[in-house]
């Protein structure tokens, strides 16, 4: 609370929990308005999700498709960021318990008269958590930058490594999903093979390199038109990646993962690297925020809120983004993809919602613009499906660039981001090509035995 | 070795053991000589160590102070470079003893003609390194990024802490050498304070940080003219830093560092964060070099080299760079500051060394020729001892703009950090402010029975 506050009669207070796009656009929507917003996040960061690949590839770093909430939001003087993590929510006393704040242990807890939770989702494991030590997810800061180390410690290991089969299996890559996340890793791991790596090699020929993209449905790009599919499966194709459709991850192990086919057999192929971005699931939030308010939620852990986003029973409880299905006012589930317009849409929606309640004014349902999607496959190619205009190839490519950059938060990020992009494709290089783990870690265990003295022959 | 040169006589192997500015200097200097040379490190990048503290600060981002040494020396033919420890030297069979490698783990031997060793130098903890948890070192990128979190965390700490005197432990920042390192992340705190993160916090008000610069010796940047020194020792002190002259660290727990003063009392200073830049040590190459030799090392771990940097009794065996003294040819020690343009030349003579023998020419000694001393203290403040010339203020600090941007490795990476520079002068903000920490590793231990409900008492 700021100092100058504390004569005046106590504001509405709105805590926000989560400052992903639906949670931080809820937040700067309420600029202005007569509340107090304090946003809580476990991470003193909002993150681009879109671009998260991008740094796992080397493209980008970290912090240029991360932004400080703090340096976000220090112009808006009715919002206060507090660093912890939302471990319960007591809605019968309007209190959120709050644990890991930076200058304390314990818990918490914080007071609210409207509560916005928008936790997002996470990639799940179909029930082998095990396997994330093999095959780390694709959505976090951390999980990009330890697959960007696995990566380019395998062209390590591969150019050390004499043995063929040894070597194809360091050189081969699975991507488990083939959604937006997953479409772009694979084409970008290629393009690394084929175009930005290959000079750094002596002994390797990094265009060996082999990419498995193994998606459950029959197509890649699920949200997208079954056309525009197809396009990107054969943009894929051209740039060496095998879409592996209709099947299914079985087994993770540090040299191999199991695949299923669509016959049911199950293949063991030999791979050193291997990375999740499939099982969407809605984070722990909506779990904790459901069984507070004796409610469910779904398969995909979501709980289901009002047709104005609201917790059954709790109108002063907005729930948003990927953790959530949103009931029709007919009691049928509004079809919504996880995606950020969806977020950003509610978020907008929620901050209007309070602050047409604090006017006493009534506020229509939720309803979803859908602008379109965008994909991009590599250098030059994506697919675009904006309000039914079907584009690919270039256009479709130099669409999602705008868009992405019209979108990335803080003016400094976006001349950085365009500045290495327009230097990528021109150079084909990337600049972050940084293994930021001790070697020994980056290498496999069980690998001590092979032709130890490798190296010395061929020196 | 590359394909084409198998069917020819096999070329003079040259090992570098290093990438840092001597070792990839020299790597570099043998392009296009009839040598095979093999670069081998334990990262698979070179690191820009001048503006290692700015990663510290959140002012750059790693991939900006950092390029991959693959990239570097993609176009240099004769060179190849293997990702991997060197844990000893056999000088009779003329091998070095690789260990780490990323495709397998046991011990690989590497054979040369010529070796090269420029291992660098690290910080040492006076003997203390379990110091070294409380206080993390100011050299490596790692150190770097972990300091970086616990800054930012502290202020995030202190804007949550209601107790007065815990939250100004909180803001009280101990930087242990004030050397050029120590000086430039003191001048880059207080600044930080100051004017960066100051708006984007709601309760604590920022300037009132304090950061205590500690320096066993009787000024700061002990290798500059002391004039120089005191210009910078009161340019500090404008910034908010307070020097203490004289004083050495006797203690560090996590939360207080204990400081002994010249008359020899010890006072305990309350301080969340420190930070060191003291005590160089040589790199432990230098011993294993020194052991396999049969040589000593100095008080600082540097073994002593002949005028042309040679191992006394291995004429084959070049040593560079920190990790060296160097005897001239009276038997004298000549005295060379461990700075880049020493590493660099030593780097670029080595090279030239091993193409005159190889012509069978004889090589003059090593002479350093001194270009001066460069330190900044903060936004358009530095000191500069260019050819007896001494320069400070906004002069001097323009001089250490251009000169580490000359300096500064690869086109891109000038580019990014000159806009990144041009942004944070013009806005005074920071871009790579991020915690990639877990928000609970950045809490102390000790602190869960602090006002365990100050914070809902605030909302």
């Amino acid at each position: 609370m700021t100092n100058e506050t504390q004569s005046r009669p106590r504001p509405h207070r709105v805590v926000v929990v989560g400052g992903g796009f639906a949670g931080l656009r809820a937040v700067r929507s309420l600029r202005g308005a007569p509340v107090e917003v304090t946003l809580v996040d476990r991470q003193n960061f909002t993150l681009f999700q879109p671009l998260v690949y991008q740094v796992a590839t080397g493209a980008l770093s970290p912090a240029e498709i991360a932004a400080p909430l703090r340096s976000i939001l220090r112009k808006q003087r009715n919002a206060r960021v507090v660093l912890a993590e939302a471990t319960g929510f007591d809605l019968e006393h309007r209190e959120v318990v709050l644990e890991h704040l930076p200058n304390r242990g314990g818990s918490t807890p914080l007071g609210y008269d409207t509560l916005i939770v928008a936790g997002g989702s996470r990639y799940n494991y179909f029930g082998h958590d095990e396997w994330q030590a093999d095959a780390p997810e694709l959505k976090s800061l951390a999980g990009a930058l330890d697959i960007r180390s696995r990566i380019l410690a395998a062209f390590e290991a591969a150019e050390l490594e004499p043995d063929p089969q040894l070597r194809q299996a360091w050189l081969t890559f699975v991507v488990v999903g083939a959604g937006p996340t997953g479409v772009e890793m694979a084409g970008q791991i290629a393009e690394l093979a084929r175009d930005v790596v290959r000079a750094d090699f002596r002994s390797v020929d990094t265009r060996a390199a082999r990419v498995l993209l193994v998606e459950a449905s029959d197509r890649v790009l699920m949200n997208f038109p079954a056309s525009l599919s197809h396009k990107a499966t054969s943009a894929l194709e051209r740039l060496g990646v095998t879409p592996l459709l209709n099947h299914t991850v079985v087994g993770v192990a540090d040299d191999s993962v199991a695949i299923r086919g669509p016959a049911g057999e199950v293949a063991q192929k030999p791979a050193r690297t291997a990375i999740w971005a499939a099982g969407v699931t809605a984070s722990e939030l909506a779990a904790r925020l459901a069984e507070a308010a004796g409610a469910e939620v779904d398969r995909s852990g979501r709980v289901t809120v009002e047709p104005d986003l609201s917790l059954p029973g709790h109108p002063e409880v907005l729930a948003l983004g990927d953790m959530v299905r949103v009931r029709a006012a007919d009691g049928s589930i509004v079809p919504l993809p996880g995606l950020a317009p969806v977020a950003l849409q509610q978020g907008r929606y929620a901050a209007r919602l309070v602050r047409d309640r604090l006017r006493g004014q009534a506020t229509k349902p939720f309803h979803y613009v859908d602008k379109g999607d965008l994909a991009t496959i590599g250098r030059s190619k994506a697919v675009a499906d904006v309000k039914g205009l079907h584009l690919s190839g270039f256009t479709a490519w130099v669409t999602w660039l705008v868009v992405h950059l019209f979108y990335l938060i803080g003016f400094q990020n976006r001349l950085l981001v365009l500045i290495r992009w327009t230097i990528s494709f021109a150079t084909r290089g990337r600049g972050a090509r940084l293994i930021v783990r001790p070697p020994e870690h980056s290498t496999s265990h069980d690998a001590a035995d092979h032709e130890p003295d490798g190296l010395s022959r061929r020196v």
